[in-house]
């Protein structure tokens, strides 16, 4: 029998068996320059081995003069020095001559002549002199034990006479990656073969968080192999994981082996993704089976990983920043699951607004382009709307409040336009999420985007999005700024060798097509196309199967999935397949009108009125400009 | 006429005037292979070069079957399928083949016999089943322009096919030292002379934010030279730093230098510390002057070259994280100058209280010690009682809610307890601040701090703290933990050169004296020995002249800056002075009865207790531990 899941356990239970066994491990440490001791940790505290000054010292530049000689001196009676004798020059950091016992700084001496100085003011014995170890004192602990040497502690350190310093060396991990269908990223792709790239993820995670990591090839499915590859690891690095091999997969050897060379702590914990991790000890050591699904071992990998990483250095690791923020939709989540699903933020009046995105699909991509990931707790049965959740906040997001959240349907102009206002070092990021038009115009109007992207067709009027946004938002004033004007059409294989010409070839045996989604603005085009002809939908083959947008449409011709789909030019050339235009048509950016004058929006504009990024749109292919940027207003006057 | 001050200009203006001039400079960009890119920056938008999958795969693992075939399938009618023939098993990320078009997870799948499996539930089309391109589409685009790329970027670009990305170069920094009074940090220190240290300070700050750093020899006051070194540096680097020579002393000439090889944008700020810094351009490239004191130049580096650092890589520069913290006692700011404070944090009673360290003094061990600094507005007279202020947080010190505060005499016990807390790698820091055993008391009953640290002798009674206690806190119930019992005496030099021997000897014209502050226990002690011995203080010479702790003291009659003075044998110790016992005196640890059962003084206590921990005391000198971690109660009962 294939081995399931072992008993899964709490993410809480979890930290506390694993963390528990590990809390008081550390590497070794070494003697090294304090030069090079900046970001790492301390094994031992360190003593001043020397004060600063070593002599008494001017803090200002001004003169050193006796103190008892200024006795009385004010604007009304001003007190001179003869230069040299009574009274020096010095500048900040200088030895006070030790017949001196103040200094008044230079913005308060009027030098009256080439031979007097004159000052309008008394000082007390030891102004303005630094004493010898004011700085630091000798046999003085500089920093403790366990502390992270940051650039000022350096200076101090220097200062003090210290030379090197005692400090943790840097962990070392071992990962390796295994599995039959992974190739190097340089290998040619075979059906089937995936691409690793989990272990460089991981390896450079690790070295962030200041660890060492070394990766050894890929491992194929073989027992033996990946065992002795364990045991290896295990003799020479503090830490070793395995990649992919921790579900329960037929190839999955990593458990059975971690049982039987030590012990396995848990198999399995209640979050998604992520829930098929191994957490196991070899000879008094951390050994980490993380799942292949690339979400899935990044989330362990900053769970369990990342704090070892850092406890093993001596730190604690930093809190992820947090925020909370709200949904304004009903978020399902399974009971039993801690469930880490990545979002879109944004702010929206006064409050930051969470859109989760599509779970599962789009891993990396859809990661990469998500403000945080929001944690659904495991007692809940998901989120009702307007209720808040935690949201970690990934890197280099935290300026969330700035974010422009856009929700709709998919152009690729829209890249380029993100792409601009990144370049212009804008204080904002345009967040794009794809979506189809009607799904856009829903989250508009529940308060989830800022602008929504859409191009619905209304088959009676002829008209783009007027009709649907009459509907949806009744009377409220809206604002359409148009993004452009674009060729729809048939996307088809290079050369047509399936020779469709007309909507009338989609109803041919021999022909599949790949749709849209429902509520996609192509979609409503292509029923409207269908309707015109008088073709049942159900006569075409693939009427069903979707794709969520253009140039995964596109793709999927041009794999052969499909014969032909439906959509715009410009996924047409991006992806290499032919295209036979069908009709024109107006994508706009849709916004409540009282948003016109917020400065992010106008700058949207104002890019888009540009006449060199009307160019670069068109270069695309299959769009014309003339309209772009315009505005017009429906609804309430 | 020496150079006095140019006009100085706020922060804000200088800010503006300086980045609105180099606020579009970038570095070059140069390809890089996209493992080496984690952590830079893109010069510009990165497309997906391929689409992954490439082909239908299984999302779980399970079994791939004809989703048509499971229609129907319910706990009463189970539905079965033959092994190999209708149903393959699947692992996750696998082919799916191309007869099969939908996955069940092997969870819900019961292996019958050999021959069989058998499913209870109906799936629908393409369950589970990933398409193509549903992780990335060719031609989409991955990250835009200025984007710092993390550890799931760079998955996200192996799996799209990227394998090298332009990114900013590092923006190349060149630091130039100058100033004669200046050695490096492996030369014996003559008198005047000082350690070059803010060179290696600055160049890790250029490090930790992305740039890179190299630094000259130590330049002499000679202007030709500095010129010379500024002329040559301009032409390879991105940014240039002049070191010291920045304030009005007689050897700067880095303003004058600058005036005539290009323009000085400002000179001076109206900040403290760090008025004197220089902003200036040569060749369209920032050339900044430092001031030589080391928190001037820290400062600085922080306000005007860190922004800079990132401004050209692409990156808006991060928020240094702040916090609103409130002060418990009065605390006067020049008006006109945005003064930044070096403070203490703690929470109490839900608030965080920031209690400022001296200014000027102790540099940099003092900005070691400190959690943040405080900033004062320049159009503020400074701060009143219960007044709040911004306090930006020193890196490592986020954890400011777990910090146990101690303000009061110094001991030398409580670095070793404060390490020892480290050690343990527990959730809180203990912060000391010395300022001698009165002022601890009165900042306990501020409510600046949990602890204070106090041997203060009842000259009437004999007893230690008790009626100090009762007088400030009436009938306030309070908790004293003994730390330790230890010696005091005179420090003299070693071998007792001048013959002093009791003190009596202190009256003596030869010998010069040095005491300690005001409200010091250790100055309260030695008071009641002159009364006793019926000495008048005017009588001592230097009883006026005042050090802040027991190791200063002994280190100023180590140094020959006087003859004796009173304090701790174990500071005689570390000072390598000779020492001659007078009395024996009790330390204690006071707190508000109510915060014995804080889990942090709890943890203290037994710290404390544990023999090991007494032992290394012990050998600090002068010290008896019987009595240390002992608890008693003053106040109403």
């Amino acid at each position: 029998m294939r081995k399931i899941y072992l008993d899964k356990v709490s993410l809480d239970e979890a930290k506390q068996k694993f963390f528990g066994k590990f809390h008081n491990l550390k590497t070794e440490a070494e003697e090294i320059e304090v030069e090079k001791a900046v970001g790492k940790v301390s094994s031992e505290a360190v003593y001043a081995r020397r004060s600063a000054p070593n002599f008494y010292a001017s803090a200002m530049d001004g003169i050193a003069v006796k103190s008892e000689n200024t006795a009385g001196a004010s604007e009304r009676n001003p007190v001179q020095f003869k230069k040299d004798k009574e009274a020096v020059f010095v500048d900040t950091g200088d030895p006070v001559p030790s017949d001196f016992d103040a200094v008044i700084k230079i913005e308060n001496v009027v030098e009256n002549d080439d031979s007097t100085f004159e000052i309008n003011k008394g000082v007390s014995p030891w102004h303005n002199i630094r004493s010898i170890g004011e700085s630091v004192v000798k046999g003085e602990m500089i920093i403790p034990s366990n502390h992270k040497i940051r650039d000022f502690d350096l200076g101090a350190l220097i200062e003090a006479g210290i030379k090197k310093v005692a400090v943790y060396k840097k962990p070392a991990v071992k990962i390796i990656p295994t599995g039959n269908e992974l190739v190097n990223a340089d290998s040619e792709l075979k059906k089937g073969q995936l691409v690793e790239f989990n272990s460089k993820m991981i390896k450079s995670s690790i070295f962030k968080w200041g660890g060492r990591a070394k990766t050894t090839d890929i491992i194929p499915d073989d027992k033996k192999m990946i065992q002795n590859n364990i045991k290896e690891s295990v003799k020479n690095n503090d830490i070793t994981i395995v990649l992919a091999g921790s579900s329960a997969g037929k190839e999955d050897y990593t458990l059975n082996i971690l049982e039987n060379l030590g012990r396995v702590i848990i198999h399995g914990v209640n979050i998604m993704p992520g829930k098929p991790v191994i957490l196991a000890e070899v000879n008094n050591k951390p050994v980490i089976g993380l799942p292949g699904y690339p979400l899935s071992a990044l989330l362990n990998n900053y769970i369990f990983i990342r704090k070892l990483i850092y406890s093993l250095q001596g730190l604690k690791s930093p809190e992820l920043p947090e925020v909370e923020a709200k949904v304004k939709r009903k978020v399902p989540s399974e009971i039993g699951l801690e469930e880490f699903l990545r979002v879109s933020l944004t702010e929206i009046n006064n409050e930051i607004i969470a859109v989760p995105k599509k779970r599962g699909s789009a891993a990396m991509k859809s990661l990469v382009k998500a403000d945080g990931i929001m944690r659904i707790a495991e007692n809940k049965e998901g989120l009702s709307k307007n209720n808040k959740a935690p949201v970690i906040l990934l890197e280099d997001k935290e300026n969330i409040k700035n974010n422009l959240s856009l929700i709709g349907s998919h152009d690729l102009s829209l890249d380029l336009i993100q792409d601009e206002i990144q370049k212009s070092i804008k204080d904002f990021y345009l967040n794009i999420q794809s979506v189809g038009s009607m799904a856009g115009l829903m989250a508009l109007k529940r308060g989830e985007c800022q602008l929504a992207g859409a191009h619905l067709l209304d088959p009676e009027t002829g008209n783009y999005n007027l009709t649907h946004l009459k509907r949806i938002f009744k009377d409220k004033k809206m604002a359409l700024i148009t993004l452009v004007e674009r060729q729809q059409g048939f996307y088809i294989k290079k050369g047509n060798p399936k020779n469709i010409n007309s909507i009338s070839d989609l109803l041919r045996k021999d022909i599949a097509f790949i749709n849209r989604q429902r509520g996609a603005g192509t979609r409503v085009l292509f029923d409207y196309l269908l309707n015109k002809s008088e073709i049942e939908p159900a006569k075409i083959s693939g009427y069903d199967q979707e794709e969520f947008t253009h140039i995964a449409a596109a793709i999927a011709v041009g794999r052969g999935s499909a014969d032909a789909a439906l959509g715009i030019k410009a996924a047409a050339k991006a992806a290499e397949v032919d295209f036979i235009p069908v009709t024109e048509e107006r994508y706009d950016l849709i916004l409540f009108e009282e948003n016109l004058q917020d400065p992010r929006i106008e700058y949207l504009i104002s890019l888009l009125k540009k006449k060199e990024i009307q160019k670069k749109i068109e270069k695309l292919g299959g769009y014309k400009t003339e309209k772009t940027g315009e505005i017009s207003i429906v609804g309430n006057k």
